[in-house]
Parts: C-alpha cells; structure tokens; sequence
C-alpha cells in the first residue's frame, strides 16, 4: 500500500502490529480513526495505555483483576474448594462465560513446552502447590488443552502434589456435542470409544 | 463475554468502537495488548494520537499529507493538468495503487446525497472550480462510484464547470475484468451491451 504521509503510516504499522490485523485493515482502521474526533482517538488510546499501565493480576490465582485479590477469590458465593487450573486468563473467561463452574481459578500462565523452552519455573506452579498445602482445596480440575504439552503439565503438577490430599481429575474428553462423527478426528474418535461412559435410561 | 477487570473492559470498548472489530475480536486484541511491553503499548496509542492531532490536509486537493501541500501536488514529475476526482482518501489511495495514474487529485470529501442530508457545500467543490478556473486543469477524470449519488455529483460539477475550458471525463463502466459474466448484475450487463466499444483486431 503506497501511503502518501508518514503520520498515517506510522498508525497503520501500530495497528497491524496486533494479531489478525493486516495492512489492509489497519489502514481501513487508521482513516476511520481520522475522520473520528480527536478527544474520542484520545479516550481509546488511553484506555490502552491505562489498562497496561494499572492492571492487576490476583494473588491468589493470577487472573487479571483491578485489586490485589480478584471478584473470584473474594467472593464468598464461589465455592474457594474447587480450583479450575487453566493456561491462562483467556480459558479462565471461557469457563466462566459458560456459567457452569462455581468454584475459583489458577492461571498457569502457559504450560510446559520443551520446544517452546518454557519450563515448570516459568508457570505459576509454586504458588498452586501452595495453594493446595494451605489444605483448603479439596479437588483440582485440570482444563488444559488435550495435547502433549497439556499432558506433560498435568502429569508434572499431579507430581509435585503426590503427598497432599487432594482430587485431581481432567475435564471430559470426547467427541464435540453438536459435531458430525463424519469430521471428529481419528484420534478422538478412538479414545472416545475407549473411554466410553455406561449409558443411563432415565 | 463476562469480564472481572473495569480496566479490561474499558480497553475491550475502547477497540470495539472501531468498524469491523466485534467484541470478540476486541478482547483478543486487548489480551495481546496486555501480554505487550507497555513501552509497545504506549508507542502504538502515541502514533494513533500523534496521527490524529498532527495531519495535514493538502490545501491543493485535500488529500492527507505531512505537509500543506502533498507529495503528489508538489511533484514535478506528475501531470498537474489531469485531476482526479474522488470522494474519499481511500480512492486516491486505491487509484494510486493501480500505477496506472500519473495525474494528480481532488479529494471531495463524500457525495451529494439528499437522503444522507449531504449537499454541494458540504463537500470539496468550490477549491475544484477554483482550480479549473485558475486555468492549469486540461482534464476532469470523475472517478465515483456508479451510483445515482456518484452521478449526480458529476453532474452538479459539470454544470458549474460549463463556462470553463476543461475535459470531462468519467471511468470506464462495465463488467469486471477476470469476472464471470454470469455472476455480473442485470444493470451493468445491460449498461455493457448499450456501451459497447468497437473491437480493434491488431
């Protein structure tokens, strides 16, 4: 894209620094911010810059928060005994959207990926061994992706807490509901038949 | 999306407010954002900022530009007799793309559209006939969009051109080129045949 004031292609290289934003969008995104009011281009940029600036991440489970403790954590309405152990706070708000789960988080902050070079130290693993030594979980669910790198963290955490009284279990596996068998990939299709579940006639 | 951080919120508002960007999208950008060195964060918002307050517009032809005149009107290399009209900076830049160009512009800022409450003095026409009128302007090359608007703009400007010396012309309309004519509009299928150009075998 010829670009004739280096202004605009400065905006445009920010933007299409994010994610899934490419030159064309950028630009798209750059001439409406142009014609938008200065005060209004000011307002979002700084609302930008202020959530960079003055976001918190919770002590306890390492979700973001606005205080040192997040609503999670606080609240007495969520059950503090079952913790939800997510990669990060991307699958902690997925869960919660899904209005299925009262218990709390801890965000791991990744998972163990050798070929990424990100080790046990790198993950907020210390602080859930912690958390479980306090004695007041009663159960782990572990809601890591069905991979290698999943697998390889839950085994290194179920390891590390080998001495604690503690349920760890993994969320279900399977094929998707609502998904055609046609297109489940083969390698679910036959765990799903391994780890079948005995049919209930209600 | 249920989110537990005002500060996130606020982000995820801030850049769903542009076109195209759904809440979705919004919060991925927001949780790459935060991921982000801060000193990022604050160069993007800076030259968003800086974009807005700081750009010029071309006194000559309205286009964006650094400086009061743009590199296209300040180019002596480019046929300053052939203008260009176009409704927004986006056709200047999509024209330029072409290469296929080698006059110069003017912007008009939108269209004459009743229904949108847009009239001839919203727009960019006096500095047009200003231009004809100061005598360097040989040939008007209408490039809006084929539409009842686009047409009555060219119109409206032929009509307070008439007592000046200066070619009209509009872009060529017809079926897309590399288009499947089974797929082309009635109107411009239509339009093509009354239009027809006289086939040269060289």
């Amino acid at each position: 894209v010829n670009i004739s004031s280096k202004l605009l292609e400065n905006a445009v290289e920010a933007l299409a620094s994010m994610p899934g934003i490419g030159k064309k969008t950028a630009l798209r995104l750059a001439l409406h911010l142009l014609q938008s009011d200065q005060e209004d281009v000011e307002a979002m940029s700084n609302a930008l810059i202020d959530m960079r600036k003055n976001i918190k991440f919770c002590k306890t489970c390492h979700n973001i928060s606005d205080d040192v403790i997040c609503n999670v954590c606080a609240s007495p309405k969520r059950d503090q005994t079952t913790v939800c152990v997510v990669e990060s706070i991307r699958e902690a708000m997925a869960i919660e959207n899904t209005q299925h789960f009262n218990g709390s988080y801890h965000v791991l902050g990744g998972i163990i990926s050798p070929i990424e070079g990100i080790g046990p130290n790198d993950l907020n693993i210390e602080s859930l061994v912690s958390r479980v030594k306090d004695g007041k979980v009663k159960e782990l669910i572990m809601a890591l992706s069905p991979t290698i790198e999943g697998d390889t963290t839950i085994y290194y955490i179920t390891k590390q807490l080998k001495d604690y009284e503690v349920n760890i279990s993994t969320i279900a596996r399977g094929v998707a509901f609502g998904g055609d068998l046609e297109y489940a990939d083969e390698l679910t299709l036959g765990r799903s038949i391994v780890s079948r579940i005995p049919y209930k006639n209600d």
